[in-house]
């Protein structure tokens, strides 16, 4: 491998990485303006996410050829990375979506989440489900450059829930699957968002996360503090 | 005017008609089951807003040509009504929206209403106002069949906000401009969204005004029925 070819890689890498910061979360890219709860409360900082693919070897290998490996280029909680692969995803009504990020590492089964803004554009009435709950949920169409693959099942909104390791669990209270509700900022559209489930594991950083409808909706920016009401 | 143009110009207005059903209340159209606030509660229909454009004598002249009068398809509330009439709208960054819908009647400044999402892919920070206050706001363009025009300043995200007559306000006991706070339904996405204000007139019908990504993130649909809290 010579050294040339080494730093064209990396300099593809870095401007992916450059891009992927401004685009993986739609929501933080414009706004400034940090939120904050009242103060000496515990609060659980937001992470907002964009559309995203995870998918399975048997997909990866139809969509980015045989053996293909995922190639990290931004390390998530829990083990999980941003790829610098992308697909296309094609609703039902033919309308598409470019540049929707895989996440890695392999999951047993391909799974796409969007918002519910993004599936009614898609023509899909999807689920709000836990992520790997896609029994029944929308068909939907992953297009790579190698190929492409049409699930009869697979697509979903991702339903809010909140991050923590055991001792986060402790300070805040609360158990694994327990249901909480979130009071957000002070901002114009703050509020409440209710029926949020606690998942405690080892592997977990503190993390709120929700899709861009809610952000949005609700003006919530990424790394904004929230509060649990129980 | 023979007979046979104007079957046609009524099957066009039809067709349109259909398709602004269908479209200007874009979380309307896929779900079914409607929300539901709690036994005997005083509740408060909502209304979801699409993207749209309320413009001026002097921009239609440009957009659809001198004295071009604006097609009425779907009366609203208050004297307004969806419009035939489209434009597409073009952000900072070259992206567009089309098929935007204009809404009567002419006002004395062109506005552009977009969620917080539609305003990301347009690459604007649109700020979050109430209907006519756009100093200040963000600049876009809107092109029409006959011409184009670049605003300064225009587009913003509607700030929610609740219509009632004076009836309604006595049976909930607020007032014009008065703050309050609202529970949505029962649905996995419920919660309460606060700073809403209410606005009270004559010519109002009761109706909460939200966005899509309000409506999306929140889980709520057309028609919901949503409580008043104070």
């Amino acid at each position: 491998m010579s050294l040339g070819a080494k730093s064209l890689e990396d300099m593809i890498t870095e401007a992916v990485r450059k891009e992927l910061n401004k685009t993986t979360y739609p929501c933080s890219k414009l706004d400034e303006k940090p939120g904050a709860a009242a103060d000496g409360e515990l609060t659980v900082p937001i992470g907002i996410s964009a559309r995203h693919v995870h998918v399975s070897r048997e997909h990866l290998d139809i969509l980015y050829g045989e053996g293909h490996a995922l190639n990290p280029v931004k390390e998530l909680m829990g083990g999980q990375f941003a790829a610098k692969e992308q697909v296309t995803i094609v609703g039902a009504n033919l309308r598409v979506m470019e540049n929707v990020r895989i996440l890695g590492p392999l999951r047993k089964a391909t799974q796409v989440e969007v918002s519910k803004t993004d599936a009614r554009k898609l023509g899909l009435n999807a689920p709000i489900r836990e992520s790997g709950d896609i029994k029944g949920s929308m068909p939907i169409t992953l297009v790579g450059p190698k190929g492409a693959i049409s699930l009869k099942e697979g697509c979903i909104v991702a339903m809010r829930h909140i991050h923590m390791n055991p001792a986060d669990a402790m300070r805040f209270g609360v158990s694994d699957k327990q249901i909480v509700s979130v009071r957000t900022g002070e901002g114009v559209r703050k509020g409440v968002l209710s029926n949020v489930m606690v998942r405690v594991d080892d592997s977990y950083t503190l993390e709120m996360h929700i899709d861009t409808d809610e952000a949005n909706g609700l003006g919530i920016k990424q790394n904004d503090a929230v509060s649990i009401v129980k």
